[in-house]
């Protein structure tokens, strides 16, 4: 039922990934062995989706401690004060995790994830400091990183077990919401390949399937980069799903014909107050989705909240390259001397939302005060 | 200023048109010399915009007329009856204006230019028929079709030089709705492109400008044949005008960040009370400036508007191919499998509509009453 969208390759100590950019046409895995090249396909698009980017991030900083492992292979003893070394290897990876953690500025997920790592090794530090520990000497030195390593292994495949078990609770939280017959919009990819497993915004959708509920999904092909066609198009049709492929700005009128009865989103960061960001469009079709009387659903785990943020005006709006809307097919598409306006996602406010469907339950308004159960 | 969209080369012929589906990479011309081929020429969007479609059906009736002037070339005067064979020969042309006008069903300029011809076609017959004519003989017959060739080319060349005066007469009126510093949201392609001229929504704004206006204009790319991109972009930056493409779902963002002020689109089909058809897309864009407050105006030519039809709900809406959606750019986007919906047009209801710019004036609510002055 679920793509293996990433994995971490126990024997080669590598995190395996399908490489998005070539989805729908065909389904390659690529395999990735060092920071640079996490940060690489997180700023490509080769995983993508905030739950899949904090996994990935998660495995990331993994391969930030394999690097500080390598580096501080130490051949003999001499001169080595083991305190100014436990330090300089901790520095080294921090600085790595604060690395992959530019790759992208709006998902949450991002921060959250290498937050959570980073918190681990600075409690690991602390119980293997040099003062409170053995460490004087390269025997233990290697002990000490094979530890590290472990940990951190344990604590990425923690989060992306969690991931996993959060979108399925998404799923059936969300399901309740779905009667036989409904006819869901749907926009960007919010399902298995943006998430370890069920995806959030389309786990509802494939429960409700799985319960033998029919259901139709219209999906946006959201451009610039087109995941709406390119891959959740590709994945439902997988399992089955019956599905159509629309261009963005088909969306008011599909609603004004009543072809579709419901809308569900995923979201990258959600504030305080119920604001959020979203891929590029979302806003419009929260409009369009309020104009027409439809319910409009974001679907996400307790992960993508930050509620450090009081409203969506504080969420950093990424903005892309001119490339991709000059040029996003490998053709032509508008002259070269056009300027463009790029913003990878927009915010919409909460007013326009029906409801938040979380791995803790669906949660209505008043947001702030009903977001209490989350914390 | 203005580019030969079309143009008739008399010592050929023939029709010249800007083959549009090369923009932006090249500004392409094309020789049309067969009614087969201006079918297909609409048909594919090599020709396009509601008044440009209209002037390249009249031109297209004056091919037919050269085709049936060469069908129907006597060699001798035995067996024929020339009330028949002027009968045969009139209905021959007929057939071939209805089969142009089966092109695309929406624009309305398509049927009334053919219906204009047909008209002038007629009394044409009426004046001409056997009964009040001299028409006896193949020499006869020869100057009764160079006439009709001629008086069909003089109409057509009327429809055209009239298309070009009335978008100048909606950029004179449009104009003043224009401050300097506006920045206007435009969709798909209602230029100079579109019209033999300066273009219906394009005019104003050429105007403003050339009186010195400073003026943006923010163009949505208009999946999926991206007339917004490749061709508003191309005549924008080709006269001077600062210009941003956008995707479409971008644009409730743009509106949102106060990036634009106003909208202005063309039509394809205005209703008698003024719900109006127009490029896919325009009816969310039209939603998303009543929610921002934004004024949303539509350009067109008398020709445009249908006053047989009530309300929006009467007009044909032109459903496309698969390709256009899953393969739009060469590139595969979609999976094969999916299910399309591709309305080429949506119908925006008379209320979202702030004002009509037409040759003849702007037209505000209550548009039923008020288009009288447009009878």
């Amino acid at each position: 039922m679920v793509f293996e969208t990433i994995k971490w390759l126990d024997d080669k100590n590598v995190i395996q990934i399908i490489d998005q950019t070539y989805l729908p046409v065909e389904k390659k895995f690529k395999i990735i062995s060092s920071t640079e090249q996490i940060w690489e396909a997180i700023k490509n698009l080769r995983v993508r989706g905030a739950p899949l980017i904090g996994v990935s991030a998660a495995y990331g900083a993994v391969l930030a401690v394999i690097e500080a492992n390598n580096n501080f292979s130490l051949l003999n003893e001499d001169n080595f004060d083991f305190k100014i070394l436990i330090n300089d290897y901790f520095n080294f990876i921090l600085d790595k995790i604060k690395y992959i953690s530019t790759a992208r500025p709006t998902a949450v997920n991002l921060f959250w994830a290498l937050n959570r790592i980073k918190n681990r090794l600075l409690k690991l530090k602390k119980e293997i400091s040099p003062s409170n520990s053995s460490c004087t000497s390269i025997k233990e030195f290697e002990i000490i990183k094979n530890i590290i390593l472990k940990k951190i292994l344990e604590e990425a495949k923690n989060i992306h077990s969690e991931d996993a078990l959060m979108c399925e609770k998404i799923g059936i939280h969300g399901e309740k919401l779905i009667s036989d017959g409904d006819s869901i919009l749907t926009h960007c990819n919010a399902g298995s390949m943006a998430t370890s497993a069920w995806g959030t915004a389309l786990a509802p959708i494939y429960k409700a399937f799985e319960k033998g509920k029919k259901i139709k999904v219209y999906s946006d092909e959201t451009r610039p980069l087109l995941q709406g066609s390119r891959i959740t198009a590709y994945e439902l049709l997988d399992k089955g799903i019956e599905t159509y492929t629309i261009t963005d700005n088909m969306a008011g009128f599909v609603m004004k014909l009543k072809k579709v009865n419901k809308v569900i989103v995923g979201a990258d960061r959600i504030c305080s107050n119920g604001d959020f960001a979203n891929k590029i469009g979302t806003y419009s079709i929260a409009i369009l989705a309020k104009f027409h009387n439809i319910p409009f659903y974001v679907a996400a785990p307790v992960t993508t909240f930050d509620f450090n943020l009081k409203t969506g005006k504080e969420i950093p709006i990424e903005e892309r390259g001119k490339e991709e809307i000059i040029r996003g097919f490998g053709k032509q598409t508008a002259p070269d001397n056009v300027k463009i306006f790029n913003p990878a996602f927009d915010v919409t406010p909460f007013n326009l939302v029906t409801a938040f469907i979380t791995d803790k339950g669906i949660i209505y308004p008043p947001f702030e005060e009903n977001f209490n159960i989350l914390k």
